[in-house]
């Protein structure tokens, strides 16, 4: 499987929305230890009982933004329109930045003012960011520790209850932004062009998901790049995980929309020492002669 | 607690249930720390959003298509009548594996035609199975790495809303089959009869779960059998996990049907090094003079 | 963040709740490798098709009964009026344990008669326990291994639909209780008057929550205040996780109302190995001279 591109996001089919109750799906790396993600969903409940709760994962590793801020950028094209999202991964909670609402296409985006939000919010459509800054919307009493339950969760089951952001907040026009990184084109006299990426998230399944798009690789045939790391070549991309022999490795296109580094019926991450920011260098799979 | 069995699954009170929702039920490998699962959820909320989403469990071990085929098997018979339920560990996913849906006793089984879904489907009735051959129903783009969600989800939440396996795809004779491994009988000359059987399950408590359902021993005695591994014996059934000392073993009828090997507050697994696949001999407790 | 204190519980916003479904709140130690959860759900809705299911956390590490009890104390005040508590860390299951259901407050809370529940139920109100002696109401068989599914699931989608709890079993004066570790004053002829506690839980992160309310030390002002374990001092309390310096220590009043040590962007179990148990002392962070 893989992380998420917001050009290929557009062929969920919407039209077939039928949800008769207020969707509020939730991502944050609260893990599953602690009844942490629990409490804002009696938070949730208890501001708007008809509120249909979607977990989409507390699993996101401690404190990473930009993995949280791929997987919602990932989610948010399969929720049913109107789906208030509220993520959480907030290093900074109790501080100086600010709690947000980013309005979008329909949708909400309820947490922290750290990038966590704005590429799924971006995806959706113009985002319209909202500083969170009036308490009589928050549990009445706020701790420094967990805005997720006492402010956000209370905020979005609001959102979903039928109130708008205007009354729950100040419009603002610098919320703080984040991009996923990029591949670049680089020239190279011996092998032609080259695309240089990197490995931007690894998955449950141990895949490596690269920054390349099939724009990016201009929609290649199977078999025709060359996958390069520091340690290894992998000649692709390849249909699915299983044209390659069990325990190979293969390059396929996730289901996000880039690129991921696999090995059938096995961890591409173990296998191959892969972690999120190895760099990926792509190049003809044959010699460029032409 | 342990694994499934079909015989002893006709003691839940169906005649209780009064949904009022579609239940959808979902068991997946996908893990916890992506938004896999959540995907599937968002999925099936935009096709039915009445549907009451139940989480079996996500953390089936990759690609451990007998480890989900159990907990289906166990889960299938605690839900309300007319459940959908998908089920997606799919290392075939992209290949030649087709989708199927499988229609048996009012409820539905979605997923890949791995053997999967296979036992489950057995236990509740006459099982009829369905090639989803028909895009149509699907998301209008769809992966080669993720039907779980581009397939099985928009067709549970159809089926969820009414609509029929016969529009959805085209029966078939010949699905996958899987079967749960059944204990044997031998006859050993000094011993008498024994019956060899082998751990299927290891649980999160580290509990064993063995192939012997009570039928298969002849409902025993407490105290009357010896349960015997390579490296152990034990005495048994007990009748539950506290009739031993803490830390010593026991064995136990565990909840979906066959009996366990446990330590009492402990993990049987790691003190006593069992695995799938152990064997497990059974013989009587006293030496068979009659 | 942290875990629960009943005395700082009363700001959740009861009066907004409007809860058109009964909630069902779940806490175990199930894990989540296995269906074990899944399988209550399943039975819940099977006896109450209009609840709407919480899962609090099913992580709470196995057979550990404080930490489960800390965490649905934790829960209990943030979950809507009328919450049916679902509790199952029930290591004597199929002994002589009793199992309870405990009204109090309005809610209900139903597992085993281990002092799971005693802390929670005693925060929303005056318990009243009644012993689950009535088959009649449970599955028609039940194991000796998992009453989660077999008793305490069916009972309550009985209370979420409506039934009393005078119905489901006979009213008790002696249920187990437990009591949350209180920390103790200590005179000390060189530092004037030391508070002595302990390490009560740790959390996902790896903060270390200690059982000291703001109460319990005067309601300090930040960085007044040494916390001493064997082998550190910290000054505090701090504002927040980021007002000390990243992967410093600080001590932050943590969400449920106890004073957490942690550490910013870190975790304090593994830079300070503090683990449950670990005895923390609390003095004045100068020299007490007056």
């Amino acid at each position: 499987m893989g992380a998420a591109n917001a050009s290929v996001h557009k062929h969920m089919d919407k039209p077939y929305t039928a949800t008769s109750r207020p969707v509020i799906a939730l991502l944050t790396d609260f893990g599953y230890r602690d009844a942490y993600a629990g409490l804002m969903k009696g938070v949730i409940l208890s501001h708007c009982g008809a509120a249909q709760i979607l977990d989409l994962t507390h699993g996101v590793p401690p404190q990473d933004v930009l993995g949280g801020a791929l997987q919602l950028l990932g989610a948010a094209p399969f929720c049913p329109a109107g789906t208030v999202f509220v993520a959480v991964v907030d290093p900074g909670v109790g501080g100086a930045r600010r709690p947000i609402c980013i309005a979008s296409g329909g949708s909400y985006f309820v947490g922290p003012d750290n990038g966590l939000l704005w590429p799924a919010a971006c995806s959706q459509g113009t985002p319209q960011a909202f500083h969170l800054d009036r308490p009589q919307f928050w549990l009445p009493q706020t701790s420094a520790t967990f805005h997720g339950r006492d402010i956000f969760s209370p905020v979005a089951g609001r959102l979903a209850a039928g109130q708008s952001p205007h009354d729950l907040g100040t419009a603002i026009s610098d919320p703080v932004t984040l991009d996923i990184p990029r591949p670049t084109r680089i020239a190279d006299h011996l092998a032609g062009e080259i695309v240089q990426g990197e490995i931007i998230y690894i998955d449950h399944f141990g895949n490596a998901v690269t920054n390349f798009t099939r724009a990016d690789l201009e929609h290649p045939e199977p078999g025709t790049l060359m996958f390069s790391t520091r340690h290894q070549r992998v000649t692709g991309p390849a249909t699915h995980y299983g044209a390659v022999p069990e325990g190979a490795p293969a390059v396929v296109l996730g289901s996000f929309g880039y690129y991921e580094i696999a090995v059938n019926r096995g961890s591409a991450a173990e296998a191959l020492g892969l972690q999120r920011g190895t760099e990926v260098m792509v190049s003809p799979a044959a010699p460029a002669n032409d």
